[in-house]
């Protein structure tokens, strides 16, 4: 199943990937706004997002559509978008992401700024103008990405984040923050893709509760990592998180206590699935092993 | 006329005023972020764009009605959002707009970027909401106003304006930053109004000429103002263009030249509304007259 599931990553991140590049050759500019966006959404990363939202769909369809690939490229652009901007002097001022120089710093802030600003202008656009999706799909995807996106979600995330940065947070509100921070494009990924199968409200529901338990598994060994991880296969530094006295799941739980919490969260995860009738041969369930394990 | 214009424009930006305070109470958050939102939509302004939006609607429908205020608020949203991020430190590092603190100088920077995003992002969840809409004026909203704000319109004018303030540039170059920087949201007002108000494509056709007309003398007059402006009614220092060397209408053409091309462009605009079929007894025959003669 590993070596399926890796498989399966690997092709769709591909798939992906192919649909942003001829996404940006449509816009039809080259200048250094163009060269700005096309530099971080092809610095990599794990697609997690756009895979995520393929495997939902495939849970319930068996076989790939190319209907999924505009919803999931602008998803990866609104995640890239959110990075570019994190990574600026006035946020987590930070030089490097991935491995490489961050946006800012290869090109400059105001540049930085502007190609957030593009990427996630872009993404409603590209949904838009999928011919492959009904205009009811259409208002449905984008409604729901500008919502997990939006101030009810992502961006508040963010500020509430900072803000706990200040001045340190219990659980709850550390919960509170990841579900908004990370969670909500999780929950877009599923619901994405569950919607363009034709998934029910019943099962919706279920995934909605799947998408929130996936993001605090996918958050908690991020924090495990930044305590355990191996700096060469993250690319990024560890013991941050300790030195910025951030508040984390091993700071506020023991290492033992983070981990206990995450396989809670997996078990939780996994009774969601089976609430929203996925089938236990899905790409979901190994996902969700795969996220809990990662190295990276 | 011009008392009866004034009115137009009196009631129509209360409206919009009203619309925005709303989708602000329903996004049912109340942190730093709403309040930095808040902040910088309530700060005033013109309300241009929203106006001309429904000028144009009501250029066929006679009346007003209620489902041009989505769009109407989410373009000025959209506006708002590029003003916050023009004025930021990296950017235009301006202190002061409309004679009130920039948002990055009431809250901080990271808050202002952040509103922006949030901002943009709103905007297109309160089209994909609206109950007056049916699914296709959605989607045809939704796709013009990521495609005039976006990497294709606004975001580029923005880039070229920046290289162009290092360099100076052309009168052509200089248009074409115009028509993308300010023109591209003018012709999103224009078109939306038109498209809900079922204006034929020949008539769209003409309509987008008019814009572009329109958004160049608005901006004309925007450089007279700096050289001939009265501080106090414009909120702002004038005489910044020349102290910052910019590429402008007087500088490449002289005072009298730059008028004369007002004139020859308002005219344009005129001709544009004619073949569109518009009343000349139309606000936007008046609102082209306004926004060649205001001072602020």
């Amino acid at each position: 199943m590993v070596q399926q599931l890796n498989d399966f990553i690997e092709l769709n991140k591909q798939r992906v990937e192919e649909a942003m590049e001829d996404y940006l050759k449509q816009m039809s500019i080259t200048n250094r706004l163009s060269d700005s966006m096309n530099y971080s959404l092809i610095a990599g990363g794990k697609r997690l997002r756009p895979v995520l939202l393929i495997a939902t769909y495939q849970s319930f369809e068996q076989s790939f559509h190319a209907k999924t690939l505009s919803s999931a490229a602008a998803l990866e652009m609104i995640h890239t978008y959110s990075l570019i901007h994190d990574d600026l002097p006035a946020m987590d001022d930070d030089d490097l992401r991935r491995g490489v120089k961050t946006n800012h710093i290869r090109f400059d802030e105001a540049t930085a700024i502007l190609a957030g600003d593009a990427l996630l202008t872009y993404s409603f656009e590209i949904i838009a103008n999928d011919s492959l999706l009904t205009n009811e799909e259409k208002v449905e995807l984008i409604r729901m990405l500008s919502e997990k996106s939006g101030p009810k979600g992502m961006v508040t995330g963010q500020i509430l984040d900072m803000k706990a940065e200040e001045t340190g947070c219990d659980l709850e509100t550390l919960e509170q923050i990841h579900a908004l921070k990370t969670g909500a494009l999780l929950t877009f990924a599923v619901l994405a893709g569950a919607i363009l199968a034709g998934a029910t409200k019943k099962q919706l529901d279920a995934l909605e509760n799947f998408s929130y338990y996936l993001g605090l598994v996918f958050q908690i060994q991020d924090d495990i990592l930044d305590v355990t991880g191996d700096e060469e296969k993250l690319g990024k530094r560890v013991g941050s998180d300790e030195e910025n006295n951030k508040s984390t799941y091993p700071k506020l739980l023991g290492l033992s206590g983070a981990i206990a919490k995450k396989e809670h969260y997996v078990s939780l995860a996994k009774q969601s699935l089976k609430e929203a009738d996925v089938n236990e041969a899905s790409y979901l369930f190994a996902l969700t092993d795969y996220l809990t394990e990662r190295d990276h």
